[in-house]
């Protein structure tokens, strides 16, 4: 699905009448390509006082090939750098009008050492002075503690007022410039989480507070490929974002089993070939036909993955719509939506879980909707649904983490697909663009989510709803 | 401030206009009057199966004169009411042309024994059967349980998923309805708040979500005026929404006090002078004049308060804004909202608080705001304060908790104001009519929450953020 205003403000025909009447002209954000570096260029460094990520952050954008420039608030940086041998520099902020190869990729600030809301004035000097100088599609991330884990009120106050900061930025930044608030637990590696919202894979995720709890931590060969030797399932695969995440997962390294039902075999079987095709020296992928909303689904499910020699990763991505006020939906549409998305989840895992079909240390990935966050009208069965999958999320994370195997949720926004191109052209313009981006997200924005998610180094990361919505104006 | 749409079409001529047209007709909300009767006519009572709560539920509605009808899926509730010797009978679902008089005031679900999400079928049948025979300004009730408190993940995920119905519902019930979800946990008693959402106090609160714990709970001898005997203070109280809120707890018994800066004193003596005049035979009231933000004031406050006996509840209401985008903005205007919409309120309970000046079993009640969950353009320094002001809330819950002091913050969402009548046309239609009720709220609304927050009665929900917002589409 293509969204034309944004291919014509951004063409060089129509940038020029943009420009001479004053329509909003989105970004054309910058996604991950296999043929361009994922990294590169420079970070600006902020700080509060005692910051506590410094060592680590020095060692990942090192790793990632990006040079750290100190802003004066992040004073130890410097000596630091060298002692790690680390490119590094002071940070010049930029004059509005300064060439775009002068600009930084990222403002990174580390609000860590905040333990009193009189400190969060270090938030006004390194973003007063640094917001200009980002380029497009750059990043913005605050890192912060879990406020719940600090000792002191006033601590946990401040912490959870960085929410605050990182939000309204999101919303200011604009040019296609993401900000997210990463709440780094002590001991906790943020290494895949910063990789992540560094990268353009996550073009689309913006506004969000990602909290990463202390794990064993198992860094990938090559992160390039950190599912390599995984295997994931993907349900509803055939067309879509199913299709999007199966690719995605695949293309990083994982063995992929495209399940979808039997009547959608041509589009399953066209959606696995192209991702063979794509991959002809990758993992060994497989369609697989089944209705998960069958009572024998779940174990014969169980018995195909266990016969394969188990499974790492699940995503349960399949999910049906069947729109109607509460006064006119039939009691069919009501069950059957809550069946397919919700309970049938919830089968499948019960059976993977007890068999131990699904490994340790796997994970489960669900997917919710803004939907299931703020509820909708006409959609009372879908967002009861939704709001399910985020219970679930959050109900069976302690469950898991004895096996080390975590469960999280994506709520997808306005995303570009066959299902949204059916939208009344009104709505469908107004869903576009009340986000920060402008624009609505592509199917891929929400697999490459998945894809981080299902990461070995996203292990400190369960329980959690991570939204792709481009800070979508909706929620609850 | 007046919404002059809101006005027009609800004119005996503009309604007319805005029928022939097709102009959308928000609802003038049905408020508190102190000449009218608060609660009356029929709810009808839907159920999941083991429904917790019928006892306590027919207690109450018979204590405010409300007859409970039975809905099939209340299977227990005639024989039960029976027994209670309270009114009963059978809801009879009106056709969509019904007359006005067989209308029920609101629909109450007792969801708490639904133990798996198959069992959400019931939710169906129930609001499918009764959402059109609900009355202008009626309310949607579901109750349910803390998901977290619950046994088995199903269980827990099946009560997450309570909520997205609830708020689906209140974007689809129109006509002034609101739908609100209570969880109420094992032992809790829920008289107080669902007095609140039952009566037309709670006419702008919508699409809300509150866990109400067990607690020592103090029926008030007289629910019309909980505050009785009680000692409030409201910061700025000169104007706007603080002088609502003085208004509303003098009316609910309390004695107030009510702060605001040297300079807003002409009009602080008036709305203190509004107040005494409102109740003659009512409770003692007070101006104070101080600067919140004055290094001295919280020691001289404290002395001042505890001259006078101590404090029972205190308002945070006191606020200010310095809108700018943060590359514009001038470090003298972060600092200052910082200081005063958070770092002032954490100083003056500090005193309070290690002074005893706060009695036990007494109420906080801050005032945070939509742009403290979601971020707000050009208020970066705001909504990173009332993100602050909302982690305060849930830091402080544990603490004071064996003191019996509860703690919890409103988020007001467009509210008529001398503030929000200064913004411009275009953004302050869409604020307005962005929400389920298509309509701005009023500081009366936001002054009766707390109102609620502060009674005795509310002794079970601490730590939480109550918006008052119609159910705005903005959130995160």
């Amino acid at each position: 699905m293509r969204d034309r205003y944004l291919d014509f403000v951004n063409s060089s025909f129509g940038a020029g009448v943009a420009r001479s009447i004053g329509l909003p002209r989105p970004e054309v954000l910058r996604r991950h390509r296999a043929d361009r570096p994922e990294f590169g260029g420079m970070a600006a460094i902020g700080a509060g006082p005692s910051p506590a990520l410094f060592d680590a952050l020095i060692d990942v954008l090192q790793s990632v090939g990006m040079t750290g420039v100190a802003h004066e608030s992040a004073r130890g940086w410097l000596p630091l750098a060298n002692e790690h041998g680390a490119m590094s520099g002071r940070f010049e902020p930029q004059a509005p009008d300064a060439n775009a190869s002068d600009r930084v990729e990222a403002l990174i600030f580390d609000g860590t050492g905040i333990a009193d809301s009189t400190e969060l004035t270090k938030l006004y000097g390194f973003f007063h002075d640094g917001i200009r100088s980002v380029a497009k599609s750059g990043r913005i991330i605050v890192l912060g503690r879990p406020p719940e884990t600090c000792g002191s009120p006033h601590a946990w106050t401040a912490q959870r007022a960085l929410e605050g900061m990182a939000r309204s930025l999101g919303k200011e930044a604009r040019h296609g410039i993401t900000s997210n608030l990463l709440q780094v637990a002590e001991g906790a590696s943020f290494e895949g989480a910063l990789r992540f919202f560094l990268s353009p894979r996550s073009a689309y995720v913006s506004g969000q507070v990602v909290r990463i709890e202390a794990a064993p931590f198992v860094k990938p060969a090559d992160w390039s490929k950190p599912l390599s030797g995984k295997r994931a399932i993907v349900t509803g695969a055939a067309r879509g974002i199913g299709a999007s995440i199966a690719a995605v997962l695949a293309a990083l390294g994982a063995h992929v089993i495209g399940l979808d039902v039997p009547a959608a075999k041509d589009a399953l079987d066209q959606t696995m070939l192209g991702i063979e095709d794509a991959s002809p020296s990758g993992g060994v992928h497989a369609a697989l036909l089944a209705d998960i909303g069958a009572p024998e689904a779940p174990a014969e499910l169980a018995a195909a993955l266990d016969a394969l020699g188990g499974i790492d990763i699940v995503v349960h991505n399949a999910g049906i719509t069947r729109d109607r006020t509460i006064a006119k939906m039939t009691q069919a549409a009501w069950d059957s939506v809550i069946d397919i998305n919700l309970s049938a989840q919830e089968r499948i895992d019960d059976v993977l879980l007890a068999q131990n079909v699904l490994h340790d240390c796997g994970r489960i990935i669900g997917v919710s909707s803004i939907s299931g966050i703020a509820g909708n009208l006409g959609q009372t069965n879908y967002a009861t649904s939704k709001a399910g999958v985020i219970g679930r999320v959050a109900s069976m994370e302690r469950v898991l983490q004895p096996r080390g195997i975590t469960i999280n949720a994506v709520a997808p926004g306005f995303i570009e697909t066959q299902m949204t191109a059916r939208i009344p052209l009104g709505i469908r313009e107004a869903g576009r663009r009340m986000n920060s981006m402008s624009q609505g997200g592509q199917p891929v924005d929400v697999a490459e989510t998945i894809g981080w998610l299902a990461s070995p180094a996203s292990a400190g990361i369960s329980g959690q709803l991570v939204r792709v919505c481009g800070q979508s104006l909706i929620g609850a």
